[in-house]
């Protein structure tokens, strides 16, 4: 399997041209100097490229099924490799310096992540999973809960989980059965959760476990669920490791892909009780949850950008290699590579532009997290952060969908070989097509931009999202050499406008209001995340453009105009067609009679 | 796993409704009775389900990497399963009575080889293989062969393969390196054969090996190639079988699917030669094998279909069952199963309306052979074959493309678990993925429709096929009730014409017309294959609509005209974009510059 090779390039064309809006300029980062931020990222590509990249094929067949002194065995290689990533202090990079973190800003944080997934996305979850607790902890843990636990996972020398699933409560997590009986200063769990991400292992020394659980006089529904943190070995007042709690990895699952991810039942209970502390308020365990969900949902999309990337590289690579066939006699007739074929061709430029244009939303997205995070003006932080929660269901659905069908592409480009393991762009496919499902499903996301993030300020974030793409495509009309960009970007932007108004007229309804938001959910965010993928296409064409004009000799900058055109004309028009597919209402989704099925 | 049902009641909804153009009352069938063809769709219906169904997810499981007494072992319970096929007399329903088979049309003997790769694709490949096998000795095989290969074939006691594929030679034949050097009546094969599906095991007392391969003076290229039969095990004269000849498994691949297929490496001549006997006319190798290619490939459709059918059954057997969250007030607020959900009903529903549109169009066809074979007329067989020329590669392409999003969906409705193997939803998405590059990548499915099929008789099937389904939507827009479907597939065919009337114009440009084709191939085969199920489903819908209209009270009837209505409503438009991106020209697909991919 050919090596990856973190876009690196790409990343830096995105910091550079996208982000005029700012957000490298805030106060805690307007110190940080183009020089470093460069290193930053040629380390994260030496680390993703030399080190986790070359155990990703084997992480996927060795698995991690065994046990060994009482933990799950990793795939070998991945204690060492997760070791290095600690020890080089990136599991702190997007966390503040008062925390012992390095505080760069999301966009760069998450730029590191996606070639971290991009290596290995079986092992880049451990650390997303850490972030997550730690993200918890920093917002609703108790001072004495920050001290004891936040060093050591910042560090990366324990690692963290989130407990949320049970057999019964999926989506559902009303459902939560878990119980939590209180005793003295702590509670003792009882109960079972399944799909632990990185749920047991020993490449670190601790592992804490937040867990969403009901305390025995706790009302039914939501409003009874608190979140505890429980970790795999108590934590003694002076810091040190105590003795194991009483939670045990039941089983591990097999699953389609990220084999060289321990996805673990975890028994909490099987003995005493295990031993938890009650994390923020009792009863706002799912809020508590939530508050770093909407950013989990960001680094899913992130991830399955990083695969998608390694998908076009591996594809590529691929294609350049494998001799097949002849070019058109017009163009020679000579035996040719299949990158020579326009049907392979189509196929990789599609995984390429695709890929491109989910990033510059993704690193978008990002930037409006820093702005919310750092802004001296509380009104600017508010509608960055409004801006990043309508942007947040897009990236996750949107870019995981396209993910998969990027690798699925990825595995056509390699004809038979694509469907033998041993090439490695089956892995591809297999891995991230959890990335549709995990942190909320793609459904799930779906009515979170169309129901929550739409009706609670009735589109007033996405109007002016809309309103500032609209001007991108006045900018490209107005362009020489760009206005069919513009035209077509335009009749895109008409389109969602539409759809949105749609939405927000049928959802008001107090009959059929709720249906009618979750028919046209998943269309709505397909549109959107077409239009803007689009916009932000459009938007490199732009800066490409004027850079190529003000003097740059730049292969890579005539390589963007060509990615943007394809994203524009080629596949924008298959994500417009959903407006029709609005347009024809819902009325068979009600008739359906689903026994007939 | 929940069990397979196959989809009797909708197979004869289309023979009853679909084929009035008269397969069924061809002087061969027309003393078939409906009673019978009821019987035989039973009793294969309880085959699959029964038998074949059950060892789907263990053989999958257990895979076929084993070697037991020098052949490679199946998983448990295949041979068995195959014994109890071979032995009901099912491989020789579709072929003729006076070669030992029961001379069933295509469109009963396809519909039946659905239901069993519903149940079992890995096993369904066996017998499909030597289908491929027959029909090469049926058209190309010499007196004495058919003699003495084809009973014991059609009978099933032996199966067939086909070997094309050598590392170097993939979708270019052309480059098969493979000698067969002649000695006496016979010939001595020596080379390497990848990719061999059912290469070897020991379900059968012997496999029959077809094989390209060059004899030692032939020229270069396509035409040097010639094919060959090549028995795992010599017959001799008397017809019993004589010593192994020299070819053997050299490996067995590991894939991502179908692991209950042994795909195998196949080294021949590795002492001295494989003993091989040439089948048909010398260098016209590659001729023999696309006759039987062209109806393999409709196969291949058919395959991917009864996959999607499983998954349909699958995920809406899941949905019923798995409760999660409440309905709207509006419809009772209560605890519900999530296929009350509207977005999950809108999944649900895509995946049944595209496999019972992705059906009737292969049915279609299947009984457009029936015709080409059959009618006493030789222009209407003529007709039939250039309607089935065309349709083909559609069938082939367009189904399995969809197959492997409508199992992907599958996965997705099961949200969580759908991820987890032991659920099966996830198997049958890694096994349909293979579909889409076997006998012929479906880029080169397209490259059949646009190239090919359509500029050797400048359009005139396809524009035959246009002008009906043209009629079909006239007729849609007359009735008072589907008049809404007759607009909307009126417009799928005006997109559809000024397709096919582009890709024919420049694809005759001497210069651009080679790259033009290439370029539009796989968007027309999307569009064509749109428009194609839009129009089944348009006369589905009006035999549905009459029927209820004489009287029928059938809520089989009702639920058709839904699926009719999502069919052109809401999957259609999806397909009408790529009109849109042919429009786009392919200069940027000219321009790549694949060395910055």
């Amino acid at each position: 399997m050919p090596s990856y090779s973190a876009p690196v390039r790409d990343i830096a064309f995105n910091l550079d041209h996208l982000l005029e809006h700012g957000a490298l300029s805030l106060p805690p980062f307007n110190e940080l100097s183009a020089d470093l931020l460069e290193a930053v990222l040629d380390e994260a590509a030496k680390l993703a490229g030399d080190i986790w990249a070359p155990l990703n094929a084997s992480g996927d067949r060795q698995g991690c099924q065994r046990r060994e002194d009482g933990s799950v065995a990793l795939p070998d290689g991945f204690a060492e490799a997760y070791q290095a990533y600690a020890e080089g202090g990136w599991n702190g990079i997007g966390v503040s310096e008062e925390l012992g973190g390095q505080g760069l800003p999301e966009v760069v944080a998450s730029a590191v992540q996606e070639m971290l997934h991009g290596a290995n996305m079986a092992l880049g979850l451990c650390p997303m999973l850490t972030a997550g607790a730690i993200e918890a902890l920093i917002h609703h843990g108790s001072e004495e809960q920050k001290q004891r636990y936040l060093p050591s996972l910042v560090e990366g020398r324990w690692t963290g989980t989130m407990n949320l699933t049970e057999p019964q409560a999926g989506s559902d997590l009303s459902k939560v059965r878990t119980r939590a009986v209180p005793e003295g200063d702590h509670f003792r769990l009882f109960g079972q959760k399944i799909f632990i991400t990185w749920g047991d292992h020993s490449a670190a020394e601790n592992i804490i476990h937040l867990v969403l659980a009901r305390t025995p006089d706790a009302p039914d529904g939501n409003k009874g669920i608190s979140l505890f943190l429980v970790p795999k070995l108590l934590v003694n007042d002076d810091g040190s490791l105590g003795q194991r709690n009483d939670v045990v990895c039941a089983s591990i699952e097999h699953k389609m892909g990220i084999h060289g991810s321990p996805t673990c039942t975890l028994s909490f209970g099987e003995q005493d009780g295990a031993i938890g502390y009650l994390v923020g308020e009792a009863g706002r365990g799912l809020n508590h949850m939530f508050t770093m969900m909407n950013e989990a949902r960001h680094k899913v999309g992130i991830q399955a950008i990083g695969v998608a990337e390694r998908a076009c590289q591996h594809a590529a690579s691929y294609a350049a290699d494998r001799s097949q066939g002849r070019t058109p006699p017009a163009r020679g007739g000579d035996a040719c590579s299949i990158d020579q074929h326009l049907d392979v061709r189509r196929m990789l430029l599609s995984m390429r532009a695709r890929t491109d244009a989910l990033r510059a939303l993704a690193m978008n997205c990002a930037a409006e997290l820093d702005v919310a995070r750092h802004h001296e003006d509380a009104e600017r932080r508010e509608a960055a952060q409004a801006r990043a929660d309508v942007l947040i269901p897009v990236v996750k659905g949107f870019s995981t969908d396209q993910a998969i069908d990027i690798t699925s592409l990825g595995v056509q480009v390699h004809g038979g070989m694509g469907y033998i393991e041993e090439t490695g762009a089956a892995q591809l496919l297999r891995d991230v097509r959890i990335a549709a499902i995990y942190e909320g499903t793609n459904g799930i996301q779906a009515l979170d931009l169309a129901g929550r993030k739409l009706q609670r300020d009735s589109g007033t974030a996405l109007t002016r999202l809309i309103e500032e793409v609209r001007g991108v495509a006045e900018q490209l009309a107005a362009h020489s050499a760009l206005a069919g960009h513009g035209k077509a970007l335009g009749a895109g932007v008409d389109d969602l406008e539409a759809c949105v108004a749609r939405v927000l007229e049928e959802g008001a309804d107090t009959e059929t209001g709720a249906d009618a938001v979750q028919a046209y959910a998943t269309p709505l965010l397909a549109l959107t995340g077409h239009v803007l993928c689009a916009w932000q296409m459009g938007l490199s064409a732009l800066k490409a453009w004027s850079a190529l004009e003000a003097g740059a000799d730049d292969d890579y900058l005539r390589h963007k105009l060509l990615l943007a055109d394809f994203a524009i004309h080629h596949w924008l028009p298959v994500g417009r067609a959903q407006r029709q597919v609005m347009e024809a209402g819902f009325d068979s989704l009600l008739a359906l009679d689903t026994s007939r099925l």
